[in-house]
């Protein structure tokens, strides 16, 4: 995207964010979105596909970002762990964005219609990790399993970052990817099929 | 619920799921579902809040089971062990089910508002069982990862035992969890916070 695109969007979402938070997501609508932020209605349209996309846009880069470096992770390191160096690898891109992430969190944890697109938004990023685990080699199942697995460890690492206002992501990460792993050392026998 | 009421909601999910399959989510009404089940559209409203809600009827006696398995689990047991242990004693309960599961997946694929409901029961399921380790003094970061974890393979699981065909939930259960305490075994170094 050039950066003139860029920089509308960006104004997009930080006005839509302002609009959701002065009076809520239900009674904004994208022609007062794009009101505030400088441009045409019209010109909304062209960036986002309604007034729920608006708050997604940076899925598209970071999960570009992700899946390449799953891709490219070095060759000896497993599923899991490929997941973990992407995810580590992002950490500068979400820290970027974490002025954002804050209230756009709060925003969708208040309004139903965004966390189902949020959900959506998981699932879809899931599904291409599991895809390029699944170019290094790596069984679907196994793969499907890992990217369930390290997203869900990238989630609760994501949310003790912003909620709890902790001040490296990284750590986080680290954090949760330690505790997955030692929550899979099973302390009795091994589970067994019949 | 008494038996009888058991009988009119079971009545009332068959005749959803076929009109679902016959028309289409969209195309049928919760007075056509009354119908086709011999029933009121009253009598409809006193079993289910909507027309997506009467797929999902199960999810109460299920959430109930799994919660208590975990709370009572042996105390030797550690939080995913215990939740392995509360998914496989579900297993009969699944079992039963099996000749409407598949069916009712087939319709939520085909439909993205039972998707999203889904998404949200899957949701509400995971808080569940994270508080459940909880009362066993998992700690709650721990606890939450646990859920997810167990979530995630036990979809895995599901969907291996309803799509493929495979006979037994239960081998299933125990392949996602093994794969899952595979996937943790870090084939490099651990990772470290910096």
């Amino acid at each position: 995207m050039p950066r003139s695109k860029e920089k509308v969007s960006a104004r997009l979402q930080q006005a839509a964010l302002d609009l959701y938070q002065e009076r809520g997501y239900d009674l904004t609508t994208a022609a007062e979105i794009a009101a505030r932020a400088g441009v045409t209605e019209r010109t909304f349209f062209r960036h986002f596909a309604d007034k729920r996309e608006v708050l997604f846009g940076g899925e598209a880069p970071l999960t570009a970002l992700l899946t390449q470096a799953v891709r490219e992770a070095p060759a000896e390191l497993g599923p899991l762990e490929s997941l973990f160096h992407a995810f580590r690898s992002a950490v500068p891109m979400l820290t970027e964005n974490r002025a954002v992430s804050a209230p756009r969190r709060r925003v969708i944890a208040n309004t139903p219609q965004l966390q189902e697109r949020e959900l959506a938004k998981v699932r879809s990023l899931t599904s291409a990790l599991t895809e390029a685990l699944q170019t290094r080699g790596v069984s679907p199942l196994k793969a499907k399993l890992a990217a369930q697995v390290a997203m869900a460890a990238t989630s609760c690492a994501f949310a003790a970052w912003i909620d709890e206002g902790s001040d490296d992501l990284d750590v986080q990460l680290c954090k949760a990817f330690h505790e997955v792993r030692d929550l899979c050392v099973f302390a009795t026998e091994a589970p067994q099929a019949k």
